[in-house]
């Protein structure tokens, strides 16, 4: 692969090199990238706006994670925030700061990545900026998004008695990470040992793909909303799991005032994470309440709409909410109950 | 002054201890710090959206940058984008990320200058992110602002016969930077000898507050707006001064498709820029036009609106836009006519 230093092309013809080729797809895209700033039409609509900052060494690892995967799992981290207000994602900016180690070709995988990920939501990138760094690689990136007046879902909006539902299968993405760290503390062991390079090195996943998918190329559930919207349910409160399944709860019923009880057996598992965990000595439960990076939709849906969401595929009914007073509780097979908390599960850990 | 560890906060914490008094003053933003995203209802105004990226030790240097003049500068230098669409900022969202070297204190002074910012320019805080850094200070913000449908105004509107209007003077803040930079070099190259420390470092800066404010505390030109609006005048292009008079006016007429002139003796540069230009043998004009982070508003309004800018406080008539054929150029009182570039003005240099 060529190596295009940034400097030949300096800090515009970067931006312009890198930006050439995005189209504009939503009607509300007024300006996209070029100005002093974007312009978004909004009539009718309300905003929603969010922003995720992302750092080497701390948020991201090269050694493992290829740059075009990064790109992606970056937009897909915001685009998730904005599902999770029951909006549709419609513009984002990004800005990166860039170290010498980095060329125009690295950065083109990174938006590579970033642009797949605003096309599969339809969304538009108009601006960022983009300027050198001593340190690596630091990635910012906001995302905006729509919907009606009066449909924002927010994390306060989880009442008495609300079914408590989770999208998808929790705790895989953690799995995923402790495998690459894994297989990351082999190869540097390796390293220098007979003569061995990185092209020695091919650590067997089989059996453990969706394990590393979902921790490097995560899913936002844009089709969740679409599908609660078709079966005509509003959530009543919503957030996204990205700091696992206790953290997420525990925000919800803070903000709600309101405690709630989940099932452990309602928790949902891939099989993948289950027999991972197995061979890490770590229970799968605990995987899915403190692993986080699910990027799974956790909403609370009113009693009244449980026929309604039932049936829907991918969504699973794991708790209700309680009085405050109850507690935020885990209630395990045995008929034991223990309190969740944002930090692990004591008893299990 | 008590230092209180990031740590004994955690992020939830620390995010709640830095906004838990902000108060949102735009009945637009409908929710602000606290949810996934935060809500912003903009029915029949079109939106705007900047982001910028500071780094520490690319962007800023904490040896003679005081935190809260950071915070204050950080903002400023986003509401100025907004403010260079013709739009009224309205929002904010920012990111930190934070090495182990700063405490709570430190980031409240951060946060203090933030919000003065915010307040000044009638900006609501609603969000962001604060996570931790292996290297020094991340500051990542992106501004919102609203505009009535039709009235944006962008680098591309530029006319042939245009004239060129600038606001206040340019060149203070670089006179500022190198001013502060060689007080630097010489406290550095002091210390350690004859036990002398920092409480024994006084530089002199008498006669030259001007040029340090506009480099540690610069402010974005709302009133502008404003007065143009008032006095009923339309820019038909506009950009803010960031990077030098230079590189702004090339992006306007590039974006334009027209070429302009400058006049030399035009270029309003205040005293104390000429003064300590000369001292540092630095051709003033060199300063406007290559200086940069002056974030004053660089316009072009119709000919037919002479008569209304002409006498208006604080904007100066610097030129006019000419075919693109002519080229760009700063004319000089000899009649002598030199190319502007966006590197540096070379016959100067």
């Amino acid at each position: 692969m060529s190596r295009t230093e940034i400097s030949t092309l300096g800090e515009f013809g970067l931006i312009e090199h890198l930006t050439k080729d995005i189209k504009i797809n939503n009607p509300s895209t007024l300006k996209g990238v070029g100005d002093d700033c974007a312009v978004v039409e909004a009539s009718g609509k309300q905003m929603v706006v969010t922003t995720d900052l992302l750092l080497e060494g701390v948020h991201f690892d090269l050694t493992y994670v290829p740059l075009k995967h990064l790109g992606y799992k970056s937009a897909i981290v915001n685009i998730s925030d904005v599902y999770a207000m029951n909006a549709k994602p419609t513009q984002m900016v990004v800005s990166l700061g860039v170290s010498k180690r980095f060329c125009v070709e690295d950065l083109e995988q990174f938006y590579d990545g970033l642009k797949l990920a605003c096309l599969t939501h339809g969304v538009d990138l108009v601006g960022g900026d983009t300027t050198s760094s001593l340190t690596g690689l630091t990635i910012s990136i906001t995302c905006m998004g729509m919907v009606e007046p009066g449909k924002a879902v927010y994390r306060s909006g989880a009442k008495d008695t609300d079914l408590v539902c989770v999208s998808g299968d929790l705790g895989a993405a953690y799995m995923g990470l402790q495998l690459l760290e894994r297989e990351k503390t082999v190869f540097q062991s390796q390293q220098g040992k007979e003569g061995k390079g990185i092209a020695d090195f091919n650590p067997d996943f089989a059996g453990k793909e969706y394990l590393l998918e979902r921790q490097l190329k995560p899913e936002a559930r844009g089709d969740i909303i679409e599908k609660l919207n078709d079966a005509g349910v509003c959530p009543t409160s919503m957030i996204d799991v990205s700091d696992g399944l206790s953290s997420e709860l525990l925000h919800i019923c803070k903000q709600s005032g309101v405690g709630c009880v989940v099932y452990e057996e309602r928790i949902p598992i891939d099989y993948q994470t289950s027999m991972q965990a197995e061979q890490f000595n770590i229970n799968p439960t605990t995987c899915a309440l403190n692993g986080g990076e699910d990027y799974e939709l956790l909403f609370t849906v009113s009693l009244s709409d449980y026929e309604k969401v039932r049936d829907l595929e991918g969504i699973h009914i794991i708790g209700r909410i309680q009085k405050e007073a109850y507690g935020c509780v885990l209630a395990t097979g045995d008929g034991s109950e223990y309190p969740l908390t944002a930090q692990g599960w004591n008893h299990l850990s």
